[in-house]
């Protein structure tokens, strides 16, 4: 008999272990964004996968995560699942701690824009791919809205590794893409905040969405408005401790504290994990805190990621995967028209504007983000996230492909 | 009505912020090891003081972690004590990479006479005072052998603390002091194992206390054997990832699975950790984690202390006051005779070998860590705990106070 703690410890084991290891191999020899790798072992070690072969003595290593339909419980024994809540939230903090506010405001005229026109039609062509595939009533209802997230955000992370590699981060595509990038981010968080507002209330009923609606951007707009103010009292306070460690402790905490106090407040936790990091960056503790973030985030952001693949039910996927392929299409082609036609609006050529276009199309960790949270509160059925997962790793490897295609073609992205 | 997910948010960031405030106090203000703030702060935070106030919306905040008297099962709604179950099995592999075998075997044959000495007078007086007070029916009975362990095993980070404060890391004494912990925390983790594997058949029956001492004891040995053995192909497969990250994710997944095997075989997880830390020590993977690990411990540690100090029941150490006076009187009495008597025979003088008896006083994590599992094992009653963590305290503030006197009192501390 094998009982609750060493389990644990096998379970935290096993992820760790995949996760790096997926992500070596997809960048070593696929040369491919390591959050690939973690989300496609996270699906081999899955409990619909080979995590869910009875070991002899031990059972099976993994059980399906349980979606409540209420607020997102996880239920016994599913504490891989608060960690890796505790890894999202790091890894928002660190978003908003990294943001440069100067380069975020130089463009983020033109950038939001492009960021804006991604959105806008990725948002409307993924809702309406699910009204006509039949999972969602009507355009507003939370099925499509949440759908509609999902394939709305742009990932950073993915974006950022893809144009860093090729040198591009300089150019006004890659300037462009990544303040669009940063944009769609705080849209994404936006969108999600509004989005949980309307279906908290089940159905949408303008008063009653309104008020949670205003309820929740209340509270993001309090927690933004009070951290940045208060941020140079909260980084005196921290850094004027002198314990080995107690910067990061105390920046964790505060985190923890605000992505708690969100979820209680009707939003996601993640919403008050980037809000508090923006608040803090461009401080003195920004600066103290890289490098010890820099270790956590190597060491627990992949677990997400691996935990993200662990839900996806390949039998149920199957079932939807037509779906899944037009919403992937849709995604494509929403960022193409929606980030590039702006872009030529903003003295882009063709070829830059196709640039930009590709270069917001792979989604990531804030589609997953959203999808979990709609997954755990029963508003999208189970083989729903594994289209989301499906997205993720279908954008990436496009973009992984056509992005460097289009930047050798070369030539000026720029009317001149 | 506040859900799981937040309330383990608002855990993890009160547990951490208490920890940073309480190791600063101690540190700052009071001139103590930090342990001892985080330990105090974990009582005051903890479900049987201000924690266990019912907040409103949300109710107390922590509640009283189960014992379930067989293995060390957390109940529902502990992810906390998981995470110190991980925190501690990091520091435990973080000292055996940090054993610097060298020093070990050059000052092991004096010191492992000192520490002996000190273990065996520790243990047997405590043993003895468990029995004189009615809390263990003879000598050899699993509550005396606990509580033997409990006090035998000295603190290497607050012995090693208090010493580098004062500047006498390089004296005779203080190598000796040093190697003396170090050959502690191994024959802590060997009576440990032997304890455990005693103890898991109820009573002391010679046969099958001997079977499984032996198996306890064969599976260490195998597995400190086996890493030793295998170490070059360990490091040399961890080293050889590229992404960012990997050496200190893979290398805390060994730890992980190595201590879930540990306890597997009726061990506790931390031998497993310490052994395979040992087996990687002098690598050169040891030098590689360094950084990561020092980042990991400072930030995760303290949880594990916070979290002892919430399992202090004070109405429960109350009834035990006196014993726990005993307790407190023989550990020190047992470290100064049995550390100091063998110090006069192997060239030091009164003065010498005082200073060792009193730096080899200090309780700390080892004792927590043995308390702990006897508490989740039903094998001490809860107010021995407390006990436990009353030990760590009055030692530790002994130390601090009558060791830097002992030094100052000056004069070399061999005979000429």
């Amino acid at each position: 008999m094998i009982t609750s703690v060493p389990l644990f410890l096998f379970q935290l084991a096993v992820v760790l272990f995949a996760a790096k290891l997926g992500g070596e191999i997809c960048h070593r020899y696929l040369k491919q964004p390591t959050v690939l790798g973690e989300l496609v072992m996270g699906m081999i070690i899955g409990p619909y996968a080979l995590g869910g072969i009875p070991l002899p003595g031990i059972g099976p290593l993994f059980t399906p995560f349980m979606s409540t339909g209420a607020h997102s419980t996880p239920s016994n024994g599913n504490e891989l699942y608060l960690i890796a809540q505790v890894a999202i939230i790091l890894l928002l903090f660190s978003a908003g701690l990294g943001t440069d506010f100067r380069q975020f405001f130089r463009f983020a005229g033109p950038a939001s824009i492009v960021a804006l026109g991604g959105e806008v039609f990725s948002f409307a062509f993924a809702a309406l791919v699910a009204v006509a595939f039949g999972l969602a009533d009507h355009f507003l209802s939370p099925g499509a809205l949440f759908i509609g997230a999902i394939v709305g955000s742009t990932s950073v992370s993915i974006a950022a590794r893809v144009i860093r590699d090729m040198g591009k981060l300089g150019t006004p595509e890659g300037i462009t893409i990544l303040a669009a990038d940063v944009i769609d981010d705080v849209m994404g968080i936006l969108i999600l905040t509004v989005v949980i507002g309307i279906t908290t209330i089940g159905e949408f009923h303008a008063v009653d969405a309104l008020l949670s609606l205003g309820k929740a951007v209340g509270f993001w707009l309090a927690l933004t408005a009070a951290g940045i103010l208060l941020a140079k009292y909260i980084v005196h306070f921290i850094i004027s401790f002198r314990v080995a460690g107690s910067a990061m402790a105390l920046a964790l905490a505060l985190a923890l504290f605000s992505s708690g106090l969100a979820e209680e407040f009707g939003l996601a936790t993640i919403v008050g994990a980037y809000a508090i990091g923006l608040a803090l960056s461009n401080t003195e503790l920004a600066n103290i805190l890289a490098r010890p973030m820099d270790t956590l985030h190597h060491i627990f952001v992949p677990i997400f990621f691996v935990v993200m693949g662990m839900l996806v039910d390949f039998q149920a996927v199957w079932g939807v995967f037509l779906f899944g392929l037009a919403i992937v299409v849709v995604a494509i082609v929403g960022k193409i028209i929606g980030c590039g036609l702006p872009s030529l609006g903003i003295g882009f050529n063709w070829i830059g504007a196709a640039r930009i276009g590709f270069g917001m199309v792979p989604r990531g960790e804030v589609s997953l983000i959203i999808a979990g949270i709609a997954l755990t509160r029963g508003l999208i059925p189970s083989n729903m996230f594994g289209v989301a997962v499906m997205l993720v790793i279908f954008t990436a490897v496009i973009t992984t492909v056509v992005l460097p295609w289009l930047f050798k073609k070369g030539g000026a992205g720029r009317r001149t």
